[in-house]
């Protein structure tokens, strides 16, 4: 009975599945090739995939089957197991919330967004104000529904929406000491580089076609696959797409070569994550990959530890010098090294260097945790997030546009997702780690923009797996240790001072 | 109750047309950009795609409110009557075939699709036999089981199904009339054109951007509006896409330009009737095209009436040569008419000119209908055909792959779909005509490449109805009279003799 139980979820899942992957597709062209007047039609067919997928998941009859299979166990191997736990989650993330809560919610999201792109662009917080407001309420809603049902904090019940297991109780230490040490680290690894040869920026112009042929050389070279993916062009750059056709996006500026091939690294290292899932998974929710900290760590695997690394640099320098004609010593393995290695602190998240980047996150996590608690008032929000930046960063906001309109995250009612991204940083640097001490001719490897070994690796250990085991599972099966800030500390004292 | 019942059936319909819209782009994607190693994931999404409108237009309640709202149709507007006339055609046809046979028929037409396009490249008939009877086989049932439903006949049911109250006894007639006009007319329009100048080709190379351009530019002239659609690339050129959303393709051969040029035009006609649909209906079944005849008269009439005439030859001419940087009298008007008008009895349907079409049509009627009826085996198919192609177009047929094999009509599941190709044909005339005995002027705009008096006939007289009307009383409004092969026939003695 178990076992027919389990099938029947697995043909509801794989159902699901598909149905997210149209939907994948969609968002993707959405972004890429869709002409303007298709958007209110896509979105209402996204709308009405989402919510037929949100019908199957939270149908009366997927819970009696949850706890139909979960009542025995017994017939079922690991695998099928780990994929019981991730269709209850799924189902119990899914359910917890009232059909007219959800619809409010993304309603609300979907509308204050829309106000946020032009409350942004005229710097006006006032304006998106009371749309916020709303949001909060109705996320603070969410929360408080999906965390009665999952025996959770609100906060706690949003973050594992985006980082399944993930908790305020575990990052709450992690980002303490980077609050202890990042402020002085900064400061000594700012005494140090101007202390160094100050890095001669490339002269352009850098020709649209050269930049993508590059990307397109770099991405093969890292191991994308190319009969399963795509890259082409969006105004923001994302991965996106469906299982086994994975697409991922970039932008051309032709004054500058990096954002572009950085940011095609970057995607890369989300892509060979999606690329490299379970095969016999692909279609169930074991087959996915672990969640949004995980994501992240592996594109920052890439593009941050790998890719911007002077044993990469010294294999790519030659190479960028050929694709733009370069000459001189900006075009210097050296030069470049430093180039991508600059840090600086600024205003802007996006544009932020790996050192500088938790700061910007730490920042946002104390404003959230705040504002899902109940202990910060949207229309204070401005003159907390300014306060932030001086202390953390010691810089003055000019203006809210360059300050807390920076982000899509609030307005578009994403609460719990910022800490991921240093979460991710975190766990990159404790992923590269593992893999250089098991294989330790990956560096070397980098040199000749040989990506074989650590693929290997991180196919083996991470990307194979999906969501086979915990986050932390998954850190202490790889690296012996559950998430910890060490090795990305030391990743950024080796880096940046030398040290180690 | 009888309002509300429709209502309920207004948002099942949005939805079924949102699904619908979907399957549209992930298959516009199929064909255009969408990487080798995806297609099988891409089939299982457009195929769940597809049970799920199913299953929601099959669904018991479906019916229980289509009977409630049909039971009292006062409280009801023209549209809304009209619009449940459709749904109810859409309900009836889906609910007459049962779900073990729907899986069945589309599993075995996936197949013999397949096992198709190797036995093609090989003209290998044996090989595709037992496929094509089972495909046959089960089409035979499906017809079976939707004439029970419908009252009709197996062949009109699945007439029914592309051609929506399209009969064998009103096509009967009309064939009958091209088959004993035709053969004769052909042969008195070849001496006629042996008597005239023998066109120059033009000579090539034809650059795919300069063909691409001049694409885009008549694209635009005959009003297709790329803020609701694109032109891309695809091996077999189609109209696709959504609602607002309209995708067309094409291929270029850069030694012929006129292949991908009257291609672009040809599914331009299509696309302006997609994109002509009637705005406040158009996720209604209402708002949907009337059917395969009619969008192919569509088609026809922007390609064979408008653009193939000497007028549209006239202005197009000195834009060809200019695109081409063409020198000497290849690139006169009267040439490149006398190139797009050459009658050539053939082998290959889809190169036919439009005088021998026709006869391709005839043939493939004939042989659908006895197959459908159980009057011809699949062995007997091949010698059938190359007797119907020796005594229509005076053609032996030298392979099957040039014979019987060389559509995916049949071996794909498609019975009833080949009339329509004939009967758009002599609707575009007929509607061209009528056009111009409304709108004196419209043949002495396309000599100035202004199609909008043409469009704004289109538009309102057809494109606009949607499926408001049935063929016929589209036409009766229309052209003053059903669907005839007078106005084609008329036509071809025109243009080719002269005549009239």
């Amino acid at each position: 009975m178990t076992a027919n139980a389990y099938q029947s979820l697995a043909t509801r899942f794989a159902r699901i599945g598909a149905i997210d992957d149209a939907a994948g597709i969609l968002g993707w062209d959405a972004q890429t090739f869709m002409p303007d007047g298709a958007a209110e039609g896509r979105a209402e067919q996204i709308a009405q995939l989402r919510v037929i997928a949100h019908e199957i998941l939270t149908a009366a009859e997927t819970g009696d089957l949850i706890a139909e299979a979960s009542d025995d166990e017994t017939g079922l191997g690991t695998w099928e197991r780990a994929n019981l736990r991730e269709m209850r989650r799924a189902y119990h993330h899914a359910s917890a919330v009232p059909g007219d809560l959800v619809a409010a919610s993304s309603k609300a999201s979907s509308h204050s967004e829309m106000v946020w792109r032009e409350a942004r662009a005229g710097s006006d917080f006032a304006m998106l104000a009371p749309h916020l407001a709303e949001t909060l309420r109705l996320q603070r809603e969410v929360g408080e529904a999906k965390g009665a049902a999952l025996g959770l904090a609100p906060y706690d019940a949003l973050l594992d929406g985006y980082d399944p297991g993930m908790r305020q109780a575990a990052i709450d230490p992690l980002f303490a000491e980077l609050r202890a040490i990042l402020p002085g680290l900064i400061e000594v690894i700012r005494d140090r580089q101007a202390s160094l040869p100050t890095p001669i920026p490339l002269p352009g112009p850098f020709p649209v076609e050269a930049q993508k042929a590059l990307g397109l050389t770099l991405m093969r070279a890292a191991g994308f696959d190319f009969h399963r993916g795509r890259l082409d062009i969006s105004l923001h750059p994302f991965c996106g797409g469906a299982t086994n056709d994975v697409r991922i996006t970039t932008r051309y500026d032709e004054t500058d070569a990096t954002r572009a091939l950085m940011g095609v690294l970057h995607e890369t290292g989300h892509a060979l994550y999606e690329q490299g899932r379970p095969a016999t998974w692909l279609h169930q929710p074991v087959g996915n990959a672990r969640g949004m900290s995980m994501h992240e760590s592996q594109s920052l695997l890439i593009e941050m530890q790998a890719c911007r690394s002077a044993e990469f640099c010294a294999y790519l320098a030659p190479r960028l010098r050929e694709a733009f004609g370069g000459q001189g010593s900006a075009w210097d393995a050296d030069n470049l090294h430093r180039l991508y290695t600059r840090v600086e602190p600024g205003l802007i998240r996006v544009d932020a260097d790996e050192v500088t980047y938790p700061a910007h996150i730490l920042l946002r996590y104390d404003l959230e945790t705040a504002m899902i608690a109940g202990d910060l008032a949207i229309t204070d929000l401005p003159g907390a997030f300014n306060e932030g930046m001086r202390s953390l960063l010691g810089l003055a906001v000019p203006s809210d546009r360059l300050g807390c309109l920076q982000d899509i995250h609030w307005p578009g009612g994403s609460f719990g997702y910022f800490p991921t991204y240093t979460l991710g940083a975190m766990a990159a640097a404790q992923f590269f780690r593992a893999a250089c001490e098991d294989l330790p001719g990956i560096q070397a490897d980098l040199a000749e923009g040989d990506f074989t070994a650590m693929r290997g690796w991180l196919g083996e250990n991470v990307h194979g797996r999906g969501s086979f085991l915990e986050t932390d599972e998954l850190l202490v099966a790889t690296t012996g240790k559950p998430l910890g800030a060490e090795d990305y500390m030391r990743h950024l004292r080796h880096r940046y001072l030398g040290e180690g």
